[in-house]
C-alpha cells in the first residue's frame, strides 16, 4: 500500500481532557483589558467595579409642574385660612427644573389659585415635598456595575448619567480560523469529482462571534506540512486563539498534529466523544490552539466541547446554561464505554410527556443538526438507553415552542416541508415538526404515545383501500383519519430514461441497478405488492437489499451514478429532474388518535390542510390531487 | 402664571392602545426584504423557505479508510476460504473520498492484508457498506430552512454545503431616534445648573440593536417646534420609524404631539401605564413614530411595550419569552385601577421559596432599573398586591443565578457594593444581592423569611453592647452573628466645616439644616443616642424629619446646597470630599438564622468577610477596622 497511516487515536474521557487543557491553559492565558466609549460597550464585560461620577439628578429638582416655595411661608395654611404668597415669594416650576435655596418645597400647579397679587393656598407644603433630592437616584461615588457584567442598554443609559463616558472592558479575542485540505472547495467554486465544499470555517467563524470572540477567517492551505506550519505559526503572533480544520485525524495527510508538535505542545490529542473524536488541544506560544475534525457534527461538537470554554474564559463571559427537559427516548441507543456520545433527538409533547425521537447519527449529517431540537447526551460510563426511558435532553429550541408544536412520525412527503414552512407564518407561535420513518413506523410510534399524528399509504392488498384497515387493526383506541393528498406514485429513471424502462417488469432486466425503500414504507408495501402482480420474484431485483429512507434519498441515488430506478413520488423526481413512469395513485393520510383532534397545534394542522394556500403550493409541486384535504373519517 | 399648559392627559388602556396602534399600522406598514451572502447572515431572520441547490455528500464516498471493491469480487471470502484482490481491481481510499463504477462498497484498513499480488480479505463485503451515499446527509431540492427562520452558525454552514450563497431576509428597520429637550445636554458637556444629561436616546439606540433594528440617534433638538417638525419630517422619509424623546406629555414645552398631529396621524396619547403614561403613537405617511417619555424608567418601559413590538412586527421577529417565577411579595404594594403598574423588585430564594422585594417605584429612578431582578406586573384591574402574597414576577436574571444568591436586607454599608463585585469573580456563579431598608427593616425582613442575612448595627442603650440583644428580642429560632467590621461613625460637613461643627451640641445652633437617616436605621439609633446624651431635643435640629435612606445619600445632601450637616460613616464622606467629625465606633454585623450558615452562597460571603483581599479593599476605602470579620456567634 501507498500511503502511510499514523497510529490510531488513543483517546481519553472529556471531562480529563478539558481539565488537562484548562489547567495547562491557566499559567499562559491572560486576560486583556481595553477602554471603549461607553456608548458603543453593548455586550461587552466590564474588567472593574464602575463607580458614579456625578450623581443624578444632578441637583435638587422639582418632581412636579408647579411653584418652588418656602415651607416655612406656607405655615398654617387652610381651606378656612388661605395664605397668599405674594410675587417673588415663590417659582413657576415644571417638573425636572432646579430648586434653590431659599425654596425647599414645591406646590403642584392644581393645589394653587392665581389672585392678583400673587398665588392662594390652601394647605401648608411640608419641607421637600414634592422635590427629587440630589442623587435620588445614583449618588456619586456609588457602584453602578460590578466587574464581570455584560453591559445591557440600561446600563449604557445609567452609566452616561452618572458621568461615564468610557469604561474598561475585557478585550475580545481574536480568534484566526484555518481550513484545510487539498480536496476542500470555497462555496462559490463549481464542484468537480471528489470535491467538498469548505462550510465548517464559516460556522466557527458565526460561533465565534456569538461566544464573544472576532473572528479572522483565512483561505483554505492545501495539505502541505510547511504551508499550514508557517501560516499556524504567524497567526499565533497576531491572534488570541487558532483553530485548525481539519487533518486533526491519524489518516495519511493529517499533518495538524505533527504541525502542532513541531511548534509547541500538544496536550491532548483524541478526546473519547463523539461524534467529534480527533480533537487536537495544544500550546502554541502561550496561546490556545486548537485542531477540530472535518466531519459537520465533530467540528460542531469539538467547539461546543472546547473551543467555547476556552473563548468564555479569555472574554470572562458567564457561561450560557442550557434549558433542559426530560423526555421519553422513543427508540433504543446503545451506546459504547468508550466515548461519551451527542445523540440529536426531535422533542416533542405528546400528550402530558415530552418524547425525543432520535436523528441521524453519523458524524457526517450536518442537516440533522439543523433538524434537531436538542441532544441526548450518553455520558460514557453508560452503555445507553432503553426506548421509553426517560432522559434529560439539552434544549435548543424552548420548551414554549415544543409545547406548541404538532409532532409527525411517519411515511416522508415532501409536503410536510410545505406545512411546517406554513405552519408558523399562518398560526403564530405555531410549529409542525416531523420525523421519517415510514408508514409502519409512525403507526407504531403513535400507538407508544410518541406522536400526535403518522402520515400513512398503506395499500390493504385484500380490499385494495389505502390505510383504515391498518388502523383499525393496530389500535383499541377511538381513531380518526385526516384525510391528505392522493398523490401519484411512479418509477423514477434518470433523465430521458437511457435504459427504457417502462413498467414494473423492466426492473429485473439485466444492468437495471435498483434502489428500494426501507420495509415498512408505503412505497416499499406497493412496490412489493406490484412485484407480486407481476409475479417477479425480489432476487431478482439487483439493488433489492439497497433500502433508503425518503423518496429524496432514492430519488438523489437515481440521479448519481449508482443507481438506474426507484420507485418515488412525482415531485421527488421533478426536484431531482428526473424521469418518472406513473404507476399508481395512493391516499396519503393521517392517522391520529381522537384524543389528539383539539390539540391547538392540530386543529391549525387541519386548517392549513383545508387552506387555498396549501394547494396553491400543491399545484406547484405537481403530482398531487387534492378531494377532502382536513376531511376526519372516524375509525 | 406667565406659562401655558395642556390639558391633562386622558389615558387608556395599555393592551387597548397596543391593539388600536397595532391595527392602525398593519395596513400600512411593509415588511422589506434584502438578499445577502449566506456568510453574513447570523441572526438574520429568511423571508421565504430554502431548498438545497446542491446534494451533501455530493457523490457516493467512502465512511472509512480503506479500500473501495465490487462487491461481488470479495462474494464468498471467510477466514477459511480467503479472497485475494490482485491490484488494479481495488482502489486505496481515504474518509470523504469519491467511490464510482464498478465500485460499490469499501473494506476497512483493517481487515486486510497486503499480499505481494494485491490484498487479502477474510469476509465478504455487502454490497454499498461503508458508503456514504450521495445526499445522505442533504438532498438537493429538500428544504433546509422554513420561513421567518433566524439563522443560527450551523444553519450558515449546511446552506453553503448545499450550494446556496445568497439568502433573502427580512431587511432590518432604519430606527431614527431624535432626542429633544433645550434643557439636556450631552454626555461629553459640563453640566450647568438645571441640565440634564442626555440618556435615554443611548439607551434606546442599543435596545433598537438588540430588537434587530438598525440605529441612526441623531443629536439633540432644543424644544423648538419648528425644528422639531422638520427634522422629524425629514426622518420619516429616510427611515422606516422615528422615535422622539421627550416632550411627549402635556407640559408647556412638550411639544411632540402637536408636531405629530400636524404631520400625520396621532393614533394614542397616553397610556394608562405607570411608570410611562405620556406615550405618543402616531403614524406618519405609513410610519410608526413614537413619542416616548423623558424620565428614563418611564422610556424604558414605554420602549419594552410598544416600539419593540413594532420593530418585532417590522422585522418578523419572534417574540421574547420572559422566564418568569412565583415569588413572595415582601411589602404590601398599593396599585391605581388608572393604570397598570410595573414594579421594579430584586428577586431572591430564601429557604424554598423566591421572595421579591420591591424597588424605588420613580420614574427617575434609573438606578432600579440596573439592581432590578425583574418586574412584579400589577394589572390595571388590580388595587395592589398585600404582603406575602405570591406574585408572577417577570424575570431579568436567570433563575438560576436568583437561586445562587445570598439575599442581604438591613443596613447599607459600602461595603456590601464590594461584596457583591467580589462574590462572583472568586466564587464563580454566586452572587450577592442588597436592600437598603435600615438595620431595624433587615430585621424584621430576616424575622418574614425574605433574606438569609440581614446587616445591622444596633447600639443597646441600656449595656452599650451592639447588635446581640436586638436579635435575641425579636427571634425564637436559633441565630448567630457573622462578626462583620468595626466602623467609624461621625458627622459628615462641607468640605472646610464653613459653620464651625464641632460636635453634636453644635447640630442645634442657628443656621444648621440637618439631614436625618430614616428610622429605624441603625445611624438613626445612634443619633437619637447622641442627642439624649447631649440633652437635645429632636426638634431643636432643623432637619430633623428630612429622612434619607443611605449613608451616601445623606452625604450627598449635605454636598448639595440643602444640606450643611448629617451623620454617616466615613467612607461615604470620603466619597463625596466632606469633611467629617468622628463621633464613635460601632459593630457592623450580619445576623442570620442558623438554619442558613450552610447555605453555599453564604458560606462564599463568609469566606470572603475572613479573606486579606477583603480586608484590603476596607483599607482603601477608609474608616473600618476588621478585628474578627466572619466569625460566627451563637445567639
Amino acid at each position: 500500500m501507498a500511503k502511510k497511516r499514523n497510529l490510531y487515536l488513543k483517546t481519553i474521557p472529556v471531562e480529563e481532557a478539558r481539565e488537562k487543557y484548562f489547567t495547562a491553559l491557566e499559567s499562559v492565558l491572560s486576560v486583556k483589558l481595553e477602554t471603549i466609549p461607553v456608548t458603543e460597550s453593548l455586550d461587552r464585560i466590564t474588567s472593574t467595579a464602575i463607580f458614579a461620577r456625578y450623581s443624578s439628578p444632578l441637583f435638587n429638582a422639582s418632581a412636579m409642574d408647579g411653584i418652588a416655595v418656602t415651607a416655612e411661608d406656607t405655615a398654617n395654611a387652610s381651606e378656612v385660612n388661605p395664605v397668599i404668597l405674594p410675587e417673588g415669594s415663590y417659582q413657576i416650576v415644571d417638573t425636572g427644573d432646579p430648586i434653590h435655596p431659599p425654596y425647599d418645597a414645591v406646590i403642584m400647579a392644581e393645589d394653587i389659585v392665581e389672585v392678583e397679587e400673587g398665588v392662594k393656598i390652601i394647605a401648608s407644603a411640608a419641607p421637600w415635598q414634592h422635590i427629587r433630592p440630589i442623587g435620588e437616584d445614583i449618588v456619586s461615588g456609588e457602584m453602578i456595575l460590578p466587574s464581570n457584567h455584560k453591559i445591557r442598554p440600561i446600563d449604557i443609559g445609567v452609566l452616561l448619567s452618572a458621568g461615564i463616558l468610557e469604561i474598561e472592558v475585557i478585550k475580545r479575542p481574536e480568534v484566526a480560523i484555518f481550513p484545510t485540505g487539498t480536496e476542500i472547495i470555497e462555496p462559490e467554486d463549481d464542484p468537480e469529482d471528489g470535491s467538498i465544499i469548505e462550510s465548517n470555517s464559516r460556522m466557527f467563524e458565526n460561533m465565534v462571534t456569538v461566544a464573544g470572540g472576532i473572528r479572522h477567517r483565512f483561505p483554505p492551505i492545501i495539505d502541505n506540512y510547511e504551508m499550514i506550519r508557517d501560516q499556524v505559526s504567524a497567526a499565533v503572533d497576531t491572534h488570541d486563539m487558532v483553530i485548525v480544520n481539519a487533518g486533526s485525524s491519524a489518516g495519511t495527510e493529517d499533518f495538524t498534529v505533527h504541525v502542532l508538535r513541531e511548534l509547541g505542545e500538544v496536550i491532548v490529542h483524541g478526546v473519547s466523544i463523539k461524534p467529534g473524536k480527533p480533537v487536537i488541544l495544544a500550546i502554541v506560544r502561550g496561546k490556545p490552539v486548537i485542531g477540530l475534525p472535518g466531519y459537520p457534527v465533530s467540528a460542531y461538537i469539538g467547539f461546543e466541547n472546547f473551543v467555547q470554554p476556552v473563548l468564555q474564559m479569555m472574554g470572562k463571559r458567564p457561561e450560557q446554561l442550557t434549558e433542559t427537559v426530560e423526555a421519553a427516548i422513543s427508540k433504543r441507543l446503545v451506546s459504547s464505554l468508550k466515548h461519551k456520545e451527542y445523540v440529536r433527538v426531535k422533542v416533542g409533547k405528546v400528550g402530558d410527556k415530552f418524547v425525543a425521537a432520535p436523528l441521524a447519527r453519523g458524524a457526517g449529517a450536518a442537516m440533522s443538526l439543523v433538524r434537531a431540537d436538542g441532544f441526548c447526551v450518553i455520558e460514557q460510563t453508560s452503555e445507553g438507553v432503553e426506548a421509553g426511558e426517560m432522559v434529560n435532553i439539552e434544549l435548543y429550541r424552548s420548551k414554549d415552542e415544543i409545547e406548541h408544536t404538532a409532532v409527525i412520525i411517519g411515511s416522508h412527503d415532501l409536503i410536510l416541508d410545505v406545512m411546517a414552512d406554513i405552519m408558523p407564518n399562518e398560526y403564530p407561535g405555531m410549529h409542525v415538526t416531523s420525523t421519517h420513518v415510514g408508514s409502519m413506523g409512525g403507526l407504531m410510534a403513535l400507538r407508544r404515545g410518541e406522536a400526535h399524528l403518522a402520515p400513512i399509504h398503506l395499500l390493504d392488498e385484500a380490499t385494495g383501500e389505502y390505510n383504515v384497515s391498518y388502523v383499525k387493526r393496530m389500535f383499541k383506541e377511538p381513531m380518526a383519519l385526516i384525510k391528505g393528498v392522493d398523490r401519484i406514485q411512479g418509477i423514477m429513471v434518470k433523465k430521458g430514461n437511457p435504459l427504457g424502462i417502462n413498467g414494473i417488469a423492466d426492473l429485473a432486466k439485466d444492468g437495471v441497478r435498483y434502489v428500494n425503500r426501507q420495509r415498512g414504507a408505503g412505497t416499499r408495501v406497493l412496490f412489493d405488492y406490484q412485484l407480486k402482480q407481476a409475479g417477479i420474484q425480489p432476487e431478482a431485483i439487483k439493488g433489492y437489499d439497497r433500502e433508503m429512507a425518503t423518496h429524496m434519498a432514492v430519488a438523489a441515488a437515481v440521479a448519481s451514478d449508482s443507481g438506474d430506478a426507484g420507485m418515488g413520488v412525482l415531485s421527488a423526481a421533478q426536484a431531482m429532474d428526473l424521469d418518472f413512469i406513473p404507476v399508481g395513485v395512493e391516499e396519503y393520510d393521517f392517522a391520529i388518535p381522537q384524543r389528539f383532534l383539539d390539540v391547538p397545534a392540530v386543529q391549525a394542522f387541519i386548517e392549513i390542510l383545508k387552506s387555498d394556500g396549501f394547494h396553491k403550493k400543491l399545484e406547484e409541486l405537481g403530482g398531487y390531487e387534492v378531494r377532502n384535504a382536513g376531511e376526519i373519517v372516524e375509525i
